[in-house]
């Protein structure tokens, strides 16, 4: 049954690269799915899948992503310094094919939103397009970028400064259901993946076994 | 049905810190389930499990993770600065509860391994401990910690050196099946869930819709 496989450093680098990136992909776990909108000052918008948004902190609340400027998320990462603003919208299981589609080479000119059929959604002030058939997104303001300079990509942190959201997901203690959202989760480069919840585990304490709490946090 | 809410800057602020806590959780999406080994120069060994590692180059094979020093964390930081390596383990159904348990308030001089009931498993010349159970693990090699001043955490970038997978799960394109290894995704701040796969989708070309491609990637 268990047929171990183990690669060793140099088993690693030797990997044809594409068959690397695959591999390397999946290592990490399940990822998030999340499409970025941005816009230019000119108000050219643009649409990106990132799987590498990550939670920063609660308060402030501050979320982080992982960017490659040699990628299609390149206008991404220009506008976004120009703006200094953008947004970021959970993929759901009824849209995931259009999201994916965002990864194509489109031109600076072309915008994702058209290209891949979604619809732009602006809320006043928020100088970014949300996506209208998203159930949950929020709007974030730039703080930083950090260079990772071991492999030349970036780390851009931002303040989530507005949350939309299908209030239904909302449980009494502030868990949002994203399940219930039919968000999906991304593995490797892709590999999209509804969920089916084993169950919420209460707060962990020495000495004590975690035993399952309700969805709704109750 | 669509019962949208909203929070403006102000609202989110006001929030009370634990309900906060956990809605602010749950808007980055799916996350990463993993155990983080470490032992210190003395051979004790620490045991976290992490929902914050990222995908950040498969070339180096490059990961990263959020780390927060005031929290049961910090062993495995104070480790991994020591000895300058970790491993990751993905958490599947099997395990999650004990993989859940590790976030429990242990003394220093108590491992998790034991605590929790998980074994250490070793691999010559690797300072870290595995866990014998998981079946997709590897060893990172700390490459750089930058602080993320915003809110004080840590992001840990390290260099995978080593994997070790079960054999089934590898496709002939590199891609690992972690769903078909029971790998756990969470939501929010307690959330366990198993995954079911929508379908694989073909690398996205400009006016060219994406199509399905196989698990095995033929």
């Amino acid at each position: 049954m268990n047929d171990y496989l183990s690669f060793n450093e140099g088993q690693i680098e030797q990997l044809e690269t594409r068959f690397r990136a695959h591999m390397v992909n999946s290592l990490s776990g399940f990822k998030s799915a999340n499409l970025v909108g941005t816009q230019d000052a000119d108000g050219q918008t643009n649409l990106a899948i990132v799987s590498s948004v990550v939670h920063l902190g609660a308060n402030p609340p501050l979320i982080g992503m992982v960017m490659r400027p040699n990628t299609v998320a390149r206008h991404t990462l220009e506008n976004l310094r120009q703006t200094e603003c953008f947004t970021i919208n959970h993929v759901s299981a009824e849209f995931y094919k259009k999201a994916h589609q965002t990864s194509a080479r489109f031109d600076k000119s072309q915008s994702e939103f058209e290209q891949v059929g979604l619809d732009t959604e602006y809320l006043a002030d928020i100088n970014a397009p949300f996506v209208a058939q998203s159930p949950l997104k929020f709007a974030v303001r730039l703080l930083e970028i950090k260079p990772i300079e071991a492999n030349g990509t970036e780390f851009v942190i931002g303040q989530i400064f507005h949350i939309e959201l299908d209030g239904n997901a909302l449980q009494c203690d502030g868990y949002i259901d994203i399940e219930a959202l039919d968000t999906v989760a991304v593995s490797g480069l892709d590999s999209y993946h509804v969920s089916n919840r084993i169950t919420r585990l209460s707060y962990a304490k020495p000495n004590k076994a975690p035993h399952k709490i309700s969805v709704s946090g109750e």
